[in-house]
């Protein structure tokens, strides 16, 4: 176990070394340990040499002219620079917010940018305004639609959070997959085959190998087979890439870039320009006021959490979980495995940083 | 088979006997033909005879004044005077692309509204204008979250319609279940069992009983089980709720009333009014200039139409297969069931309409 604030000043200091700003190696810092807090372990510290791996290899502007490249009363695009997606993400977030409050509704699709953490982070700065958020992303080809061969969309996540009053806000954050690649890796690292329904084998047809998708095999989109539904996974995974990729201006589809590898696509390769998101802010009061909204969010939340479960069980609200595990987290720190660890170790070394 | 312009004389002229005016009738069979003719039966002329009772039940106004109860430069809520959905969805979408034609983007919360047949219907319209259109309801609930026993939510289907440049629009349009409660009754007239992961039984456990839902179970969100992401099925569908129902100011979860049966819930049971939905409309070039949005699109379809697929299968684009089947039902008509027959020559009866 880690405490969350000595992983947090390591985080930042190493960003620092890379060249952010101050500023920025805070917020990237807050992006990723808020991850490891809510117990999405797959998004958080664990990336920090990933991020350091991109900036080697020149994709990564530690110093980013985030700007914005075209707007409406409602819209705009944004070019992250090749900034981290962890700052441009909150960046184009703040865009969307400034947008909502004059016009209502506030909507940014983002290209040029990378990894931006976990969306739900970037969602719930609109609930602080009294607004509905919403994040999206696009991420490099491990999916493969209904009847493919071909990996063909990334895990492509979506957040909504909208705030009450009394409850915490509402917060659904999830992949448009089955699960997440990271759940396949657990089971990997401890030698254990996976459910039926979780990736496909190289020929298409259904396996419990772990190291499916490095065998030539992908992951599924949620719903798994045909007919429990998962031409409706690869459609909102579609719905992601679209807004993502195709209406910024960055690639879409097989040709988004990997997170993080040596293998990168180069620039000349693509159909557009980078990684890219899509941001939405919805004034609750553009719609009703505000506090006769939160106060209905209050009873929607009530009442289902007190539904009715099956034995040794309880009907949780999107971000229930998540909450109860930062709140957990922050007393007995973050468990970091331990080639984490080393690779952060080493990061420490090469910049003069401990850990 | 029935030819698809007797069914829509038919259905125009039984909702002109009911007040309906030309127009709203004329609009109201179109969205109905339009269901059946892309294979979507449970949502075509099969509901004439609910859209009946919720008129006999006096829940149903066929002469509604639609008006905007609140707004801002790119949000209205609309309420719907307990018209037809099936005229109150395209008039709300209406709204929602004048919004987007000054504002950039245009977004409508519904509420005193009830079933507006498809949602893929409402979200093509913006294409024409092109815009990105988005359509989503709620509906009585059938469904439950992970972990429950009761059904709190209706199967909440959401579309997204992007138009493309020489290729027809990408049109996903998909209900947050595993499958339509049409599927279930197809099997249940079959005498046949379901597959696991379409609904549950009453405890809560697996079932491949084709009537569970009618016998104190429920139908399950995409994803199926907890195992296979069903949380994020359930979250997707309480997305739809949250959006079309406490936004709008209708009804929300359990409290969302059914179609048209006589044991409808009464107006001062609920926690708003009537039925609630939600329209968006993106201009293209509130983003980048459509024409090239457009190409990319037709890049974006063709890549995703040409990927390796299953042997004896293709990897299709949402909206082809409900395309193909409309050309194919526009030449042989369309397969209507017996009982539905039955039910729609009781109406013509009673109305002085023949079918």
């Amino acid at each position: 176990m880690i405490d969350a604030n000595r992983l947090r000043t390591f985080t930042e200091q190493i960003f620092v070394a890379i060249g952010c700003s101050e500023a920025d190696a805070r917020l990237s810092a807050d992006v990723l340990i808020s991850a490891d807090l809510r117990g999405v372990d797959s998004h958080g510290v664990a990336r920090l040499p990933g991020y350091i791996r991109l900036y080697d290899h020149g994709r990564l502007n530690p110093q980013p002219r985030i700007r914005v490249v075209h707007e409406t009363p409602s819209t705009a695009v944004v070019d992250g620079d090749r900034g981290l997606g962890l700052v441009v993400g909150p960046a184009a977030m703040q865009i969307a917010i400034e947008k909502a409050r004059v016009a209502g509704t506030g909507w940014v699709a983002v290209r040029n940018s990378n990894h931006f953490g976990i969306a739900g982070y970037h969602a719930l700065l609109a609930t602080e305004h009294d607004m509905i958020g919403q994040a999206m992303t696009h991420a490099a080809p491990l999916v493969a639609p209904t009847f493919s061969l071909e990996k063909m969309l990334g895990t492509n996540p979506i957040a909504v959070a909208v705030p009450a009053l009394t409850e915490p806000p509402f917060l659904a954050d999830f992949a448009s997959t089955a699960v997440a690649y990271g759940k396949l890796e657990i089971l990997q690292r401890k030698g254990q085959p996976a459910p039926i329904g979780w990736a496909q084998a190289a020929d298409g047809g259904p396996t419990t190998d772990s190291n499916a998708v490095k065998n030539g095999g992908a992951l599924l989109p949620l719903g798994s087979d045909r007919e429990h539904g998962s031409h409706k996974g690869y459609g909102l995974g579609a719905i992601v890439d679209i807004f993502s990729g195709v209406l910024s201006g960055a690639n879409y589809g097989p040709w988004v870039p990997p997170f993080a590898t040596a293998g990168f696509m180069q620039a000349d390769e693509g159909v557009g320009i980078g990684t890219g998101h899509f941001f939405g802010a919805m004034r609750i009061d553009a719609f009703r006021p505000a506090d006769d909204f939160k106060a209905h969010m209050d009873t929607w939340i009530q009442r289902f959490r007190s539904a009715k479960a099956v034995e040794g069980q309880r009907v949780l609200v999107p971000g229930d979980p998540e909450r109860a595990m930062e709140a957990e987290r922050l007393v007995t720190g973050i468990p970091v495995l331990e080639p984490v660890i080393k690779s952060l170790d080493e990061l420490g070394e090469r910049f003069g940083v401990r850990l």
